[in-house]
């Protein structure tokens, strides 16, 4: 496996997690350019018990991160939800998400989902559908390679988005803002 | 450090989980007793970032269940809470604390506030002042021994409450409350 990986410039892991069913998509950068390399969702629903969710989500997470030896997590993170008790049980299945990377030192970034859709479809109010016909035109996919539940395509657009966020040039040029980033280099502007 | 630990029939560790301090407690049972092992606080506030923050939880935990072995954890668990986003943030200290004990097979039990001071105080409303001094006549501690920061005291009362909870007859005898423990065990009444 690791001779394979080898191929890749950099691997970015995306985590679309909920607490009945989570996603998860691998992406490879190869020659500058994204590549699926794996996709697929972990079943949490069959399992009574928050703990046994929670477990599940971490050993798998972690098998994960072991197996592809991802440089970095994206991970796709509503900052609002309908209430308390449903937001306590989602930061708790983050949380052992990002246990799970933080155990290996693997860096977290998190994105909203809106911005997701943004970067993937150019429209924030992007349905499900659009986010995973995106992904399968960007990284070159067929029909018959989408998986069936959409929490995976949205798991790899989480990782997609932070690809193209972090190869903007202003990231590149160590600028936090394109004012920034113009300030610095006057002459990439056309005028 | 093993040797030690061969003398506790049984140890449960309590953590109280915040996102600025966490503390935890650790309870031995010698003789059906249950005696202070060790109690601290996990400071946060230094760290600026909210990944470092998670990732000095893991790690901290991780470094008690593996040092002390415990046989339970017992976790001070809010349900309700000023609003999400503040929710969200509880939910992933939580998580990680909890990834950390399921990464052991370690089994978690948690509580709500009000019933850790009911177990330790008598007293659902208590103040965390009168549960560090209930604490510590329970534990016999000298008041040189009580830390300063109320929240090692509290997390050493998630576990005693834990052990409190499970050492309650109904639950020797595998009944899950109080009326199914009278009904199996009518000579224990007196009338």
């Amino acid at each position: 496996m690791s001779v394979i990986l080898k191929e890749y410039e950099r691997i970015i892991i995306g985590i679309d997690p909920g607490t009945n069913i989570m996603g998860y998509g691998i992406l490879g950068v190869k020659g500058k350019k994204p590549v699926n390399i794996a996709m697929g969702v972990i079943q949490l629903s069959k399992f009574e018990s928050h703990y046994m969710r929670l477990n599940r989500i971490y050993t798998r997470v972690l098998g994960l991160v072991e197996q592809y030896l991802p440089d970095e997590m994206a991970i796709e993170a509503p900052f609002f939800g309908k209430n308390v008790q449903s937001m306590l049980k989602l930061g708790r299945a983050q949380g052992v998400a990002m246990a799970a990377a933080l155990s290996r030192q693997v860096p977290i970034t998190e994105y909203e989902p809106r911005k997701i859709k943004m970067a993937i479809t150019g429209s924030g109010a992007a349905s499900k559908e659009q986010v995973r016909e995106m992904i399968r035109r960007q990284l070159n996919l067929s029909v018959e390679e989408l998986p069936v539940l959409l929490d995976a395509t949205d798991a790899l657009a989480a990782a997609l988005c932070h690809f193209y966020e972090s190869s903007r040039p202003q990231f590149e040029k160590g600028c936090r803002s394109w004012k920034e980033f113009i300030a610095k280099n006057p002459d990439k502007v056309s005028r």
